[in-house]
């Protein structure tokens, strides 16, 4: 898998996909400038008006709900359907899903409406997406999820909703409902860069264009922004510092490098 | 007061508080990084349909004006009075105010509407929340004013409205019309990077969450900002490089250096 | 040239000209930091309510549909009708046009109902604004164009509209119709970054509170923004670095380094 990781990472660089974002407000400029590293060439457009003419340009479409409004979620149901119809790949971020009811309903109105490739969040976002007509059993938003407890709800949950589930934490889990694949790249200064889960997400995105398959493209894409991590953490250890190193390590990783450092475990 | 602001410090590190900002696009990203520098968690919902149940998960509320339209406005007020009746406390930046009258207008309808802990802003904003039927006669927006002659204008508006003033400027004046604070922290590069004032809201709306009182807050979070910026500006003399050092200083300062660094006049 | 170009950034410095930006999402506090370090004062504002009343207090405007939707394409109309009342110049980034319907229109829209002084695009963005039934005969927007196929076409889609165009790429080409400038300052990195491009529209609308013409403001602000480049290529090579180098660098560049270093071909 590593080795496919490389190949995915020479073939964004290649081919500079588009990668259509209707994202939140708070992390527009970072997630542009960490496409723009990685290799891909993103755009931002929501208006109502022009994002299934936008989506068709594109090689893939990243839903983030982080500053959600009704408007908002409208324009992306309509990207994702235009999406659908000509097979450009989808990926959701559920931001904030089991916080607010907005955001738990939109995410799953979004889930419903459209078919999406790969949905990337913690654990209790992705949780929270569980409907209560499931026979899964949650323990509400707020408890602590291990990895091993999260596992095996979100395999049924990944094969009810029929999507890749890529649930970020310390070790990121991956999973299609059928098989489950862990990457152990990061670094625990991430968390203190706001938007790192959206640009997960993006990266993802990114990957999408290239991938045989949605398990493959998380796996790429989360060992590569974890490497560019733990990169950047060799570099600076306060957070303004590693933000911008954490830019430079996405630029700079090369395949090589990424083959070296990937830790997937399959 | 060095001693208490060290204290404070601690405090948010140690409880991590859910800050709800309704503020504007152009800082939304920096100020979210502050807030997650500086110890806390920032969360940004404007949205009507969810900033009631978000600020109800929050510690403290910031309301921002600096891109403001109608819809946002009320979404502020809505999330104001919820904040209001579950005693969360709430802090106004009136970024622009009597500049236009939208401006001046949508502060003056946020400070009517609402029960605001602490209003922060330049001398030119605050001033311009004077009300025509006031008995205080103002100099007019454009006029620069020191902080002598604002003094007495400030303390007679906080208690007018009744609640805590923020005039931030070389010296930054802190009054709720009975007592004054002056904070002599900052450095002038501060004025170079945008939102570095709305920044300093943020950072009160951190500290309002755990201290006893809003002069306290307010005290707390422009001496600690302020020394943040005296050690960036140690670090370098141009503004991208300091944005970013900013950032690490707000990190890296600890208690010790805070209860040193601290310069509050009581 | 290079000479007036430095005395332009002289009087940018010392008259910190109110420069309102209708921007989009992605580069506001990017396009807000450029515009600070340059010198000038930016302000943000896109209420319909009013962008009136924020232009009157502007010396430029600048309008951005990077991130467009029908209502904010109508409060840049608005803004733009009063800038043009009281001669404040206008200068329009048509982002994306060419690329969906909503851009072009909006843009020609724009174009149509306002006085524009100058309209910063890259060649397909800028040739997507020919008419149809103009005579110019267009590749369409996916072509690839080379400074000289572009050159005949703008001039005669310049004289048409009767404003200078300003048309970024390798070679920075400028055109009123009459006369072409091209300025030869730049540096790859600055693709690698989001949104230089309407950093650089942005600092052309800061050249245009002190330039004697349009031509003159495109000039001095690309040479001036290219340099910028160069001086942070030197400093780092990947794009996060970069993109802090590039903010500092157009703080730290005086008078005496913009007139070596402006590459302009009258």
């Amino acid at each position: 898998m590593a080795q496919k990781a490389a190949k995915n990472l020479r073939r964004v660089r290649e081919e500079k996909p588009l990668v259509h974002n209707i994202t939140n407000y708070v992390v527009m400029n970072y997630t542009a400038n960490a496409l723009l590293a990685c290799g891909a060439s993103p755009v931002m457009a929501h208006a109502a008006e022009e994002v299934e003419e936008m989506v068709s340009l594109a090689k893939a479409l990243v839903l983030n709900i982080g500053t959600l409004s009704p408007a908002w979620i409208e324009a992306m149901e309509k990207a994702g359907r235009r999406a659908n119809e000509l097979h450009v790949p989808v990926i959701l971020d559920p931001v904030g899903a089991g916080a607010t009811r907005l955001r738990t309903d939109s995410a799953k109105q979004l889930i419903e409406a459209l078919s999406i490739d790969v949905i990337r969040g913690n654990a209790s976002e992705i949780l929270s997406l569980i409907d209560k007509k499931s026979g899964i059993v949650t323990k509400g938003v707020d408890s602590v999820h291990t990895v091993d407890e999260v596992t095996e709800r979100a395999m049924i949950l990944a094969k009810e909703i029929g999507t890749t589930l890529a649930i970020t934490g310390v070790i990121d889990l991956i999973t299609n409902g059928e098989r489950v694949y862990r990457v152990m790249n990061g670094h625990a200064l991430m968390g203190t860069v706001t938007g790192t889960g959206c640009t997960a997400t993006a990266m993802i995105g990114a990957f999408l264009t290239v991938c045989a398959n949605s398990m493959e493209a998380a796996a790429t894409a989360l060992s590569y922004f974890g490497l560019a991590g733990e990169r950047a953490a060799g570099k600076t250890s306060s957070p303004g510092g590693f933000q911008i190193a954490l830019l430079d390590a996405l630029y700079e990783i090369n395949e090589q490098e990424l083959e070296a450092g990937a830790k997937i475990d399959v």
